[in-house]
């Protein structure tokens, strides 16, 4: 399956496909003619893929240098992005080259971010290992690092050349993690797929494994879509983002440890709804919904706020905000979202 | 005198006139709507300008936080450009607010870059203060920090919302910095308008102090028209670059000490072009007039070069260089230029 991103001033494939990695030397051949490819990977999926990527690679006559990170979040520091350039730079990889991101979301946001700014920019290709980065992180050119007071705070909108999907990596990935992508799954249906969402609240995990490819699919046209209207995220993307401002917000306050993006994505989605649908901003009975198809995947919805204040501060500063405003998304219904502008000092009562 | 730069995603005026700074106020209350701005500068720009500025803003009811770094290229590190973010995010400046950066080539390029890359993007203004950035490096939208091995190794292209030129402040530059920012008026003229040399060679330096605002107007218009045919640097942009292959080796092999940024480029803009009307590449002659016009303005252009071997690694190292291939400019004649491509190892040839 292939589909295209079309931006104004680029336009590249996502290649979906069980089996696709095996293919890859011959695949890049077509639209890569230079010889030098840096492959960054982390350290558990340079287990599983590395070697394999690597050979398929030369075979097709590439020379190429593996760089490894350490798997977390934490790789994506400062720190661990400098070391990136200077192994980059240590290959010699120049403009003319290219950078293949090849793993999960921190894989392929640190990969992503060194490849739009090293050089002032050096042409790679993504190879998305986890759900959660084959449906959202690989696609649409959000590419950032951490500081220490806030995740992606550090970042750049830099497409890749292409994305290659395969399904089958899948097998290998830890089973939590792939309730973390499932949870991004279901914000898709939330914000935009009605069918796709009670496909999900019908469909078991082994149901879901079977028609995987198809699901990724139906992910990435909604993310094409999204993504082709506001590339800059300026508003429509914003759509994306529903879960997200309490999630982020979570997801820091136990300092990324506790809990998975998704599974805070999963918190932000129910808590959001319960209070907008307390505000007679959403349908009675979404929250229920929404709460039953996260149960179904494994993913908890209901969490105690220890700490409201400090959650509170961190949404403060998220990205989202603009002067005095931030803006939150909301559904009306399953599969109909919006974006609802605040005052940023009225976000407790939606908390 | 105001000048447009038309790109295919954004556009934004330059405006060029004596005492713009004290009005600067009103000037961006035209242009931007939100309260908070930041405003980074250097410690020489600031016991100037800095007060002047955060006055006349505050006199048109921005709040303004002032961010003031050390004098020099050392800035332009990461450990730096980390600082800054924080301090920015201390502000508590959103993607809604604005970011000033007034000062030289270093504090424009310092913080443009984080400008482009904290919170993926905030809008910033250029206000330039030395002669080189006035006419160069604030216009165009590259903006850079560097890593230990090398100068503007991390960048991005951002462009400004708008770029504010005063010439009144080049009277307190320190003439080391206007001569440099000669080296790159120079090369304007060299590159693209053999009126401009002419007038160079003819005129002292009170002569080109009466006529500075003409003069940075004219190598505006040729940066424009260079930056907007070519805005990412992928071909006729590289003519800007004519003296810089070996320039930026030489600077970086003295450690950014010895040669400022215009003195290197003038040795290399006369090496260079001394080598290529040996290989019967320039028209004769074109080698000295270019040494003679750097004399005139103070400029040193004979070198002995005690390490050829460093600075022609330094060389391969050029974000220029592609794969195997490295792109040199060169001249037909004065104000005719050229991209000549050659394979790396055939560098040494022309130093």
């Amino acid at each position: 399956m292939e589909l295209r991103i079309n931006l104004t001033e680029q336009s590249y494939p996502i290649y979906i496909g069980r089996g696709v990695l095996g293919r890859l030397g011959e695949e890049i051949k077509k639209i890569y003619s230079n010889k030098k490819i840096a492959v960054v990977t982390d350290e558990n999926v340079d287990k599983f893929y590395g070697e394999k990527v690597k050979s398929t690679l030369e075979k097709s006559g590439f020379q190429v240098f593996k760089i490894v990170v350490k798997p977390g979040e934490k790789s994506k520091s400062i720190e661990e992005l400098v070391n990136l350039y200077n192994n980059i730079l240590d290959a010699e990889i120049t403009r003319g080259d290219l950078i293949i991101a090849l793993g999960g979301g921190v894989v392929g946001d640190l990969t992503g971010f060194a490849a739009s700014t090293l050089l002032r920019g050096i042409p790679y290709i993504q190879i998305p290992t986890s759900l959660l980065a084959q449906i959202d992180s690989s696609i649409g050119g959000k590419v950032a690092v951490d500081l220490p007071r806030g995740k992606n705070l550090v970042g750049n909108f830099y497409h890749p050349q292409a994305v290659f999907i395969d399904p089958d990596v899948l097998d290998t990935l830890d089973k939590r993690f792939f309730y973390d992508g499932m949870a991004e799954v279901i914000k898709y249906g939330c914000i935009k797929n009605k069918e796709l969402f009670y496909k999900l609240m019908e469909c078991d995990e082994k149901r879901i494994l079977e028609s995987i490819e198809d699901i990724i699919y139906t992910c990435c046209c909604i993310k094409k879509e999204v993504v082709e209207k506001d590339e800059k995220d300026n508003h429509d993307r914003m759509i994306l983002n529903f879960g997200h401002t309490l999630g982020h917000a979570i997801e820091k306050y136990y300092n990324f440890e506790k809990y998975t993006h998704g599974e805070a994505v999963a918190l932000g989605m129910y808590i959001i709804t319960k209070k907008s649908e307390e505000m007679n901003l959403t349908k009675k009975g979404t929250a229920e919904l929404i709460g039953e198809v996260l149960s179904k995947h494994n993913l908890e919805h209901e969490i105690y706020l220890e700490d409201r204040e400090s959650i509170l501060k961190a949404i403060s500063f998220d990205k989202k905000s603009k002067g005095e405003f931030i803006d939150i998304i909301l559904l009306k219904d399953i599969g109909e979202s919006f974006i609802h502008k605040i005052e940023k000092e009225k976000i407790s009562s939606f908390i």
